[in-house]
Order: structure tokens, then sequence, then C-alpha cells
């Protein structure tokens, strides 16, 4: 195999009640990836479509991945990555994740698998570390692995995989507002009440459960986050009216994905998440605000050799 | 049916991780509870052995909580409740929740049943009232469900049983000191960082899985208290060591019980158990501090008619 064709799923980071350990994978959105062999040892961005982003590969979240990966793998083979942005940088569904995540599963499948999906979370938060700082695995877990995902903390990731309910379908909302990081964070208290700390993990252990049952009265009871979305909701504009539509259209909850400006819902089954759609899209237009939407399957798989 | 004699077992709460959240039920050690239909209407408690308990019904957690249940299932019929304490009332492992799941159960088989385990609760609860000022779940949960339960927030309990491993086992030591609840409350400080509070969700949520899916390795990487522990730990003498010799004797981990001073820790099969129970045994002998200890399979069943 000289070249190989990747999808690398969208993501949401911090689920609800699971701020900064619970993650899923979508579906259909995400970036194309293409991995060549060459000769020339050593690492090259060759193409960037649809976002602007730097071709220098240490500036590039992939180039850093793949040099990461590289690092661990040492071989004479080189490769040149293409990359085909189909997640917008910002927009809080793991942009700088799913590219990362695609080109070390590129090179890992065109290496002949050296390394399992597990083992390439780390290389792969090596490009998170570029993007913001923090090598963090919230976004590049679920995209290497697919469905949800839990990161126990440690800096050596303790990534464990979660089972997706079969009828839950997520409903992706991101209005086209600029919501830096920076702004994110700065909003996050360092200490919180031990009262809201004891309804939150007793929220997230809920959640947890009712992945293992697919019981969506309780995902729907228990997605509930009384820490950081009070403080960081008020970043997005019409927040609560957005969450309020979504939950009068059937949604089972509500939440910010990754820090936002983005917003998840879940629904039982593809049609309510339809009408979640059109509830949002109704909400929404009238506000002068643009935005995208999109209904996904909770996506089992994670990043795929599509050619 | 005219009489019903009821084993009421004694339970953990505050897991670790699943501090105010978490609990799970013992086997073997718990109370006797004899209940009697009797013509005179009301709730009378007639007999306590084991300990020194108010015979008075509303000065009894197992009256009040029988009385809580007999103000919504009205009749004509009375009870006479006979207490044979089998768990030290202090000790950490739900003396108060035992009586009161006890009685309850044990009223509502001589009345036919009208009422589900889960419905009990709310009236166990109003024992725990009277016995801590606060109605809780944590341990009326374990102790009527069995297995490990789980309490999400919330003033109306919801109560979400948790599937225990099969080899799973607790060694449960009881250092008879005296430990206030209000000494251990005070120790905890209102609020808790956020690191802190992510860590704990991670963890619990980890914990939570790896009950599904019978990861005893997971269990122990999780069970970690990095909130209350550190804080609650220093009221319990010689609690590292304990901590350490469980350890290095095989144990997955342990953490406090309740509110202390109890410890529990949990191993893999019953022969590591015994091993943790031999070394915490050679620990604590020197140190001149009276004990009990004992091991326990995770009971599934909660409170049983015996006869």
């Amino acid at each position: 195999m000289e070249s190989v064709k990747v999808f690398a799923p969208a993501t949401v980071a911090n689920v609800s009640c699971g701020f900064d350990v619970l993650g899923f994978c979508l579906d259909h959105v995400g970036d194309e990836i293409i991995v060549h062999k060459s000769p020339q040892p050593g690492v090259r961005i060759t193409k960037i479509e649809g976002q602007k982003l730097p071709l220098a590969t240490k500036e590039n979240v992939a180039g850093v991945a793949a040099e990461a990966l590289l690092e661990k793998y040492r071989t004479d083979v080189g490769f040149e990555i293409e990359i085909y942005k189909g997640i917008k940088a910002g927009s809080g569904i793991g942009s700088s994740a799913a590219s990362s995540a695609g080109a070390v599963f590129g090179i890992n499948a065109l290496l002949g698998e050296p390394f399992s999906r597990d083992q390439l979370i780390e290389f792969a938060m090596k490009g998170e570390e570029l993007a913001s700082g923090a090598a963090h695995a919230d976004n590049v877990s679920p995209a290497l692995l697919g469905g949800f995902t839990l990161v126990r903390c440690g800096k050596t990731p303790d990534v464990i995989s979660l089972p997706s309910p079969e009828d839950l379908y997520a409903t992706i909302i991101h209005p086209k507002i600029e919501l830096r990081t920076a702004d994110a964070r700065s909003v996050l208290k360092k200490t919180i009440l031990l009262e809201k700390g004891i309804q939150q993990w007793g929220n997230l252990a809920a959640l947890v459960s009712a992945l293992y049952t697919n019981d969506y009265d309780l995902i729907s009871r228990s997605l509930v986050d009384v820490v950081i979305e009070p403080e960081r909701s008020v970043l997005i504009p019409h927040f609560n009216e957005m969450k309020k539509a979504a939950l009068s259209a059937g949604a089972l909850g509500s939440g910010i994905s990754g820090s936002g400006p983005s917003i998840f819902t879940f629904s039982k089954g593809h049609a309510t998440a339809e009408k979640v759609q059109q509830a949002l899209i109704e909400t929404f237009s009238p506000l002068g605000i643009e935005f995208d939407i999109f209904v996904s399957k909770i996506n089992p798989k994670g990043v795929q050799i599509i050619s």
C-alpha cells in the first residue's frame, strides 16, 4: 500500500457533566486525510483545502502528531499528507483532533499497523498540544476509538471505551461566532462548591450507567452540568433559548460541545433528532447569526480508511 | 403471615471517589428485625438487644421509618418491632440504615408488599433523617436493593442499581475509636479545586464502567478519592499504614466507609480478601486500639426475610 485515504471524524468533548473526561464521535462530518509514502524521509504537509492552516510540519497539528509517531517508530520511509478540512477550526467539534488522528491513523496503516488505535492516542495528543497548549485526549480518543470515550485524568491517559445506545443521535448546531478558547477558559473559576461537585459526579456516574443499560430516560435526567455550563453558556448567545427549544422538540438534553460555540443535543431516534434540528433552525434563523447544523448518529467506529 | 424475621445488612456509603453517591451492601453482618402484626394500630418497638437505643417509636430510626410507611399506607393493623443489633452505632457501616430498612421491609412483607423495594427507600430515609439530620439514601439504598447503588442527587432520590463483579470482596475493619460525625463533617471544606473535582468525576465514571465490565484493574486504578479522603483520613489513626498494608497484601484499593472510622478495602477473590484481613490484623494489633474485622462478598440481594 503506497497511499491511503482516511475519514477523520468530528468529535464532541466536555459532554455536559463529563467536563474534561467524556467525549463522543460524530458521523459524516470530519476531515479527509490522504497519506502517501515517500522515498524522502520525514513528514511533509503537501496540501490543505477547506481551511487556511500552516503547511509547515511543525506548525501543523497533523504534522506534529505524525512526527511524534515516527519518533517512536523509526523508518526511512517518508510521508506526504494532504488535508481536506471538513471541520472548521474553532467550531468546538474537534477540528485539530480530527487532523491529528487522521494523520497518525493513515501513517500507521501504511506502516502495517505497528500501533493499536489506543496507542495512537498518545501521538495525536501532540497535535492537541500544539493547538491548545495542553496535550489533552478528550477529542482524539473518540476520534480514534469511536463511540463514547472516558479519559481518566493523568498525564498518561487512561482511556475507556463506553457503549453507545443504538438509537442515540446527536444534533449539533454551530453558531458562527468567534469564541476565543482563552475566554472560554477565563470564565471558569478555579474552585467549585463541594455540593456542586457531588451533583456533577453523581450525574456523570448515572450517565455512564445509562450508556451501559440503554436507559434513555436516565441519560436525560443525568445530562446536567451544574459546574461549567452555568459559567460558559453566557458566552454563547441565546444558549438558553436553544436549549429550551431542543427540549421542547423532544431532545433528551444538551450541552456545550468542547469549549463552544457549538452545542450538542441528544435525542432518541433519528426522527426526533431531526425535529430538534428543525426547532433549532426556527429558533436561530431570526437572530441574524450564521450557523451550521447537522444530525449525526454516534459513530461507533472512529477514524476509518475510505480508500 | 403474622410475623416475619428479616436480615438487614450493613452497608458502605461514600465509596471513595463516589462520595455521597455510591454505596454497596455487605453480607452476614447486619441487624435482625422481627416484626409482628398487632391488633393495636400504630408502631411499637418492643425489644432492642445488642445496643442501647431508645424504645420510643419517634426516637428510634426503625420506628420513624415504619411510621413513614404507615402514613402512606393507612391500615388498622399495628406492628411490634424487635431489633437485634448486629451493627454497632457509629461504626460507619450503616447501622441506622439497616434498622430502618429492616423495619419497613418487614412491615411491607406483612402487608402483602404494597411497595417495591425502590419505594421503601423513601420511608427508610426518614430513619436516616432522625439519625443524622439529613434524609440521605446512601446507606438505605444498598441495604434495600443490594449490590452497588448510585444515588443521583436530588431530594427525591434517583437510585440506580449497578452490577457487582462476581469475584469482588470487601474487607472491613472497624477501629473502635469514637469519631463524631460532626467532626467528620467539619473537616470538609465547602469548596474544592475544579481540578480535583475533574479527577474525582473521571475516577467515579471509570469505576462505574469497571463495575459493568468486571474490570478489576480499572476498579483498582479508579478507586481514588482526591477530595474527601485527604481531609477525613487524618481523623482515623494509622489510616495510611492500613491502606498501605492492604495494598501490599493485594487489595485493589480502599477507602473510608461512610464517615468512618471503618475502612473498606476491595479485593479480587475471597482468598485475597482474607490475606488483606490478615495484613490489617497484623498492622493494627500492635497499636493498642480494639477493632472488629471481617470479609464480605458484595451482597447482591440486600435485606431478606429469613423466617
